[in-house]
């Protein structure tokens, strides 16, 4: 190949590292598929829910046709739960593509873009992917720094990226605290709330940011039904922000971006209350099972808001991937989080109690 | 909002327009939906393949999960099907999105791109979102003007965008045509092969374009499952390119693009030559149907090599749009093409026997 095919900044892209798939880690170490866990992606346990598996089904002979470029069945609904008229959303395959989506319809070439040291790896990825430039504001307690990052919004800034929960960190921005960050960013600079991780909140905890939406001209609410939904085989997310911002997300969308069988399968998902409380109730128990192990052995932790946890494995810099191997070689993927700048700590989902004990009983032989 | 959100680029895309949905035509003209007739997308008439949803149901279990980024068991298929190593394969939601992930991975803002006048809506889409220059030549017969094309790359070409068969014309070029055009251009300009019909080609005029990929570092050859392969609701394309540019374009596409359950169906669908030679000649049949009729209601029509029909229905430049919606009020969804420049025209895909039949009545009649 000539030298000089693509741009320097996609010749720059440091790819996506994914939770390694079970089949792999089974082909790699020699294992039984069935004996492995996986709690590298923050997938819900529990899978999909059965209300979304009879929908997809019911959905499946008309595959040979294009899915419904416009959503119109799922924006039905959201917007009946969220209270926003349909031109108000745009749909995701998955919401790794809103934000792609958000990057493109807002930045340029040159233009910068805002986010937080330690948290999602898409927002680097989406900005690299442009020829954006990134500033990176120094994490608080591996959390956001909301004032440093208002003040870090330049001329050339356009968008904000803001996760709420973290991932891969778990931290937790108050109602407050994000308003008022709201009311500092100027109008022309677009604010992503990535709130993938939003129904593991407690109530205490739980914001009404779609209806800041109608406040804030420049906020785009993002959402997926990869997490607590159980939906990630199937890709779908969505946003919700006023018809200005949408219109333009709009154009940059592919028109068949989310697949027929997730928009069935997001339409039960989201009305299958029980599954949504079961799966946080797994998860406030699956929490304390793991801060209870962490504490018991001596291992610090950030406190976490969403549905994993991220803990220290030691205090070198090789920790991270050598108790990450010594999980792997006894069938427990959990991730690595080096690549976000943390190699002495490990991201490990929370799965169902059994789950979560048999990592617990790996982690417990890997650091002996 | 205020006015300056959004590059101008994008704010100056004018959305994609899909053929309508069966349920909003249904809503629209109060009709029933199990009457209307879809001929609007070039979709498979048989729908997908027995052997595909088969597939698809067994993989039915594991959707909690992410889908495998890598494509592991889909890329070895594919690659011993077309006889490459799996890091020469790029996995796509659709091939639109292999379209928009090579502009992404090949052009940057201010270069430029170069296809034909009639060639698919994505390319100039793809073109305009990343505020690249659009090279547009002008069409020979409906179809690329290979020469003229080649003339036309400039220094800050990038990529070519070429449609074989192409829709919407439906015009062909021959192995000999496309293999001089790719002599003639400069390696660093990539040129993306757009093959989405090319299971419909006759074996007279079938060819080798993944074996020209060994020979041409800059050749990037874009394959479909939503047309032949009857997957359009699944999403699911590929691309087959030298590693080098493969490994930009893997930086470029989304880490879980393709859904889990197009994956495990494409892998069915690939093995079942029983469906793709049924498909292809329900297709060869619909085409002699519709032609004698166009041929007795002295219509011009574009000879076509893929699974639809460009007819000319007027004089007029109203004539498409006055005839479409004469066929959507008897239950008959065809695709106008004005927003192509061809406002005299439609384009009719090719359906079972049965659903031309109605169609040619529809038309007979909103004709008279």
């Amino acid at each position: 190949m000539s030298k000089n095919i693509g741009p320097e900044y996609v010749r720059a892209i440091a790819p996506y590292q994914s939770g390694k798939p079970i089949a792999e880690v089974a082909r790699e170490f020699g294992l039984d598929e069935a004996a492995i866990v996986k709690l590298a992606s923050n997938e819900n346990p529990y899978g999909m829910p059965e209300s979304a598996k009879q929908a997809m089904i019911a959905a499946i002979d008309d595959l040979g046709r294009y899915p419904d470029a416009n959503g119109f069945e799922l924006k039905a609904v959201l917007s009946k739960r969220y209270d926003v008229p349909a031109d108000w959303i745009t749909l995701g395959n998955g919401s790794n593509d809103i934000l792609e989506i958000a990057a493109h319809a807002f930045v340029e070439h040159g233009q910068s873009v805002v986010y937080s040291q330690y948290s999602f790896a898409v927002y680097a990825l989406a900005t690299q992917g442009l020829g954006a430039r990134h500033i990176v504001v120094p994490a608080q307690a591996y959390g956001h720094d909301l004032d440093a990052m208002a003040a870090a919004i330049a001329d050339d800034t356009r968008l904000v990226f803001i996760a709420n929960p973290n991932n891969p960190t778990g931290t937790f921005l108050t109602a407050a605290q994000l308003e008022a960050f709201l009311q500092k960013v100027p109008q022309h600079v677009v604010v992503v709330l990535d709130e993938a991780y939003n129904e593991f909140l407690s109530a205490d905890d739980q914001y009404e940011s779609t209806a800041w939406v109608r406040q804030y001209p420049n906020l785009v609410v993002s959402r997926t039904l990869s997490k607590a939904y159980g939906l990630a085989g199937l890709r779908i997310g969505f946003a919700i922000a006023q018809p200005a911002l949408t219109d333009l997300m709009n154009r940059i969308r592919q028109p068949f971006n989310v697949n027929s069988l997730a928009q069935a399968a997001a339409i039960a998902a989201l009305n299958d209350k029980d599954f949504l409380e079961q799966s946080a109730r797994n998860n406030a128990a699956g929490y304390q099972q793991f801060t209870q192990a962490f504490a018991q052995l001596g291992l610090e932790y950030v406190p976490s808001h969403g549905n994993f946890v991220l803990v220290k494995v030691g205090d070198d810099d090789g920790a991270g991937a050598r108790v990450n191997l010594a999980l792997l070689k006894q069938g427990v993927i959990v991730r690595p989080v080096g690549s976000y700048g943390l190699p002495q700590w490990l991201r490990i989902s929370i799965g169902l109690p059994q789950e979560n004990a048999i990592f617990i009983a790996a982690l417990t032989k890997a650091l002996a």
